[in-house]
């Protein structure tokens, strides 16, 4: 089918590729004109604004958005006009999914639809799909679902779920009309959540293996240290590149990060290019807010995502306070 | 190769079956006869008795532990004076690494080996192979190389890691000696610790979906209960079946544990035939110990076991605490 | 001064008697007449209405609203017709922040005031006063100084910190203009939320020495639960009641929560009377929102928050959701 | 009484001047003779060598060790030859409780006897006093009743607690007899748990408080970085200083800890000649330690504890893993 599609970022250009490659049709729009002129080789149509993106699409449109959060009401704004009774448009970012339902409202009242969609794959989607969590009205989903089915995983990229057979969902392709306006963006949400919590749980773990050695270094004795009990329990030195590779077979904690993990570590076992700074970028917290609301207990997602604060230095007042506290009730002067 | 095998629970009889399928001579012992009779249909011999057991086997000997952690040191002593210098004993269990340590020491001033192998794979490794973590001394490790390459899963249940193919290790194989005594099962530890994050994050993650609908429910407005404010965000009734199936493929966060969660939400979606008490078996605690050793912050894995804990009312008390200093301050009555 | 206090339950009641002893004039109205005529016999002059409330204050009026959090807006929006400029609205309870920031900008544009204040002490805050943490402009703020200087608790309730005599700040009385509007209940929100994290460190400690008898215990031996590997490392029946009383005089973890725990504790040791349900009112969970949006790490105060909810069986979900994987991997059946 | 005391550190030197002022008689030594000729200058018998110091002593003696954990076994071993049956050595320094049971059992057997004594009060314990927490068996506990009074804070240092007037306990006095063996030490390790859940909960607080103006700084736009919904939420500029002296009055967050904090800030507003690098001295991994065995639920002790860690860089090869994995699935760059 034919379907627009503004914003050619990484996620944006590749996922229109994987739809020329399927056979679709789509009229491509991106604030700058490079992105769009690359896919014009490989069989889009370019579109140099909005307007003639909506006027080179034919009624009942579908505008697939992928930009920056924070310009997607601009932009739908900047489309309305141009827009007729029956258009759909699409947000497939990371939209806080309260948006979606603010959108949803006004658009409907325009006579247009709304459709969110949680897109997990980054960087690999082009290659192996796009996990698609998807909110809105049932039409307006169902119409899409040429396009859905075209940017999914293959059905083959995970074995079939033992007594799923007599189930016909799509969730066996990768993607899934989870419910109204904003269902798409909150399971997306969630899921990142999760992401949060799993990254935290290898990091974790590899941080202990890679400290199994401690007990043949130098041990501090003073007041302000405890020593370690039983340092001959800790001379291990690990390979964790390879301790990585091995849970990758047959072991309960095998996973695709893992699998990134792996690959990571093989490169660069001690990983001495990353500083550690590690970035959050909206969902984790998202997860939290709507956890608290909800009065669901996520300790170990919060702790993942604080853990990522804390990467960022956003924790050094507190520590700080830590630090004067001690001095001021036991002399305790920090060490350096 | 000839191996015995000592403790036919589900894991070693699955173990022994699948030596047994990959040709090595498996001479078999277990307390009780009932399991060991019906491996010797499968083409074992067994032994009545740890006698007949060490009688049956030619020197050097490779005796493999599958019994539980709070008795494999009374198996080593009853073997200990039935065994000759140069044999081998294996624990495939889940002992504490540090046991370990202590063990080897033990038995090579005896002129015996001893090789620790963390085995994770549950109640799926006959079909689907040991993921096999593994320490001690390199020749004795070298020697069982035929029972652990039978043991593991195939190479192919893995994609390659790209890059990877200079790399000659059998970590693509599933099984790697990690380092001397104990290495095995440290090992082990820290990827049960990692699994009980893991498995965490899911779980609370399917939480925050399960109350996305608290916004439908009728809310209680007293001084105690601070109001959703915003329940029109909370009306969503997600399939948490779909869900879990839907992010196996192509996700962030597709991993093995998930397509188990897929599994059980499909068979029962409520979970309603489980209690939600949730034991836990050594390895989560050793984790944080050794983890509170090397002093290695574990925010993450920690919540999880803490709130393992918790769901077997192990923080009542703690609970009661609460209640009572708001009763003290506040005046505030608990709910119920 | 004059002034005018709109809902009497526990808090607005006693501070009407504070503020009465102080030689202030309250004019009191509560929804229903019981509590008012109770004042009314203390010296407070009643008003059976918000009209005959504010025909009884000479203007500018001062209102000091103590209704719960939810009922705020409908009573300001009540007052708004019957105020004259120069009036101040005061809002005395639990507000959130954000409702204060909006209030005060939409009463300013009536030409009206608005100050929000937020008050501890609780049930003991008539005898012991209440410390108050105030937002709003200065101008309206300074006009109230003899009313919160009336509330507040002695100077002497605490020891002069050392080398602040050259200070002269209302905060050595315990009330103190925080800053614009909403800065009062930001402060407040705060506070519970550092309450929390107090009240869950104390509370885990005290868990931690009742159970330090599981030593004298029956162990269970199977394969799901680890044994203690040295039950005699903990034989303790300790007295909490007598540790709580004992930590009040000299020890570094003295305090006023402590000092109602001595108290708890001493009447019932082990605080049978309580299931251990424990509420949130709201001020916990804003702190963590505002954490959130701060990018401040809160692992501690997050913490308490979540064993709350778990407290009251928020997290038995997820508790389901681990045991349906171990069920799923292992076979692992729970232990009832 | 007569008592011996071996250590003149910050701590023991304080305590011998306590004793002294209470009219005890103390023979006192220090590896280093500085401190004890200092003592000696205030009334103290000093003694050149341990063997000195036992000879200044009569049977029975008591011998009060405050050194360093690490070297209470060596000076115990030294001791043993110069002591009689019916002496008594006391542990006053921070041993962790399960060499107390080891110890009291060895020199049971010897006819001696061993008191574990927990002190809390840091540097301000010669002026208020030492909150005490003591094991050991009752007859030797009982027999230096005279020391612990002396060294014990004022009764009067804490309102007395309601409804307790009927008790007759040395709990009012600040010290008391917990239990046997360890009982001390164990309740001291715990309170110093709790303590550092205390400290984490202020400053987590007092953070969140100085990042209440993150709306009046800029705000950077790209995908890496969720935006701040609402900047006008965050425009406060707190006084901790002076929020932490205002709190200090009438406040449920109210105590020791906070009388140290609100002196801190007063000085030092953004505490700026700390790091941030906050020690962390045994205590709190053994409440750990003990939680773990005990299977007790503590988030909130270990959340204080793992903060600690982080604060040191011992997280960082863990938040690199993190910024890794997002570089693989994501292609995300970390931000400098």
């Amino acid at each position: 089918m034919q379907i627009g599609i503004i914003g050619l970022g990484r996620m944006g250009a590749n996922m229109a590729k994987r739809l020329l490659l399927a056979g679709h049709e789509c009229v491509v729009y991106n604030r700058s004109p490079g992105p769009m002129e690359a896919l014009e080789q490989e069989g889009a149509a370019g579109a140099r604004s909005l307007s003639e993106l909506c006027a080179k699409l034919t009624p009942p449109r579908a505008l697939w958005l992928m930009v920056p959060a924070a310009v997607v009401d601009d932009t739908i704004e900047q489309l309305i006009p141009q827009l007729d009774r029956g258009d759909t448009v699409i947000d497939g970012g990371n939209s806080h999914y309260i948006d979606d339902i603010r959108r949803a409202e006004q658009l409907s009242a325009l006579g247009l639809h709304y459709v969110d969609v949680g897109t997990s794959g980054g960087i690999w989607g082009l290659e192996r799909g796009y996990c698609q969590m998807i909110g809105g009205e049932v039409d307006a989903v169902q119409r899409l679902q040429p396009v859905f089915a075209a940017l999914a995983p293959a059905t083959t990229s995970a074995a079939p779920t033992p007594d799923r057979d007599k189930k016909h969902s799509t969730a066996d392709h990768g993607y899934l009309h989870c419910g109204p306006a904003g269902a798409g963006h909150f399971v997306k949400m969630v899921h990142n959540g999760i992401e949060y919590g799993l990254m935290a749980a290898y990091a974790e773990g590899f941080n202990i293996l890679r400290h199994a050695n401690v007990g043949s270094t130098e041990q501090q004795h003073d007041a302000e240290t405890s020593p370690l009990r039983h340092p001959e329990h800790y001379r291990y030195d690990f390979d964790l590149g390879e301790i990585a590779e091995l849970w990758r077979r047959g072991s309960v904690v095998s996973s695709w990060l893992l699998d990134l993990t792996a690959h990571a570590l093989l490169a660069q076992p001690a990983l001495e290019s990353y500083a550690g700074r590690v970035s959050d970028s909206g969902e984790g917290r998202w997860t939290l807010d709507a956890a608290i609301d909800e009065s669901v207990p996520v300790p170990v997602l919060s702790a993942a995502l604080f853990q990522r604060f804390s990467s960022r230095g956003e924790g050094d007042f507190a520590n700080r306070v830590l630090s004067a506290m001690r001095a001021e009730f036991g002399g305790h002067k920090e060490k350096s």
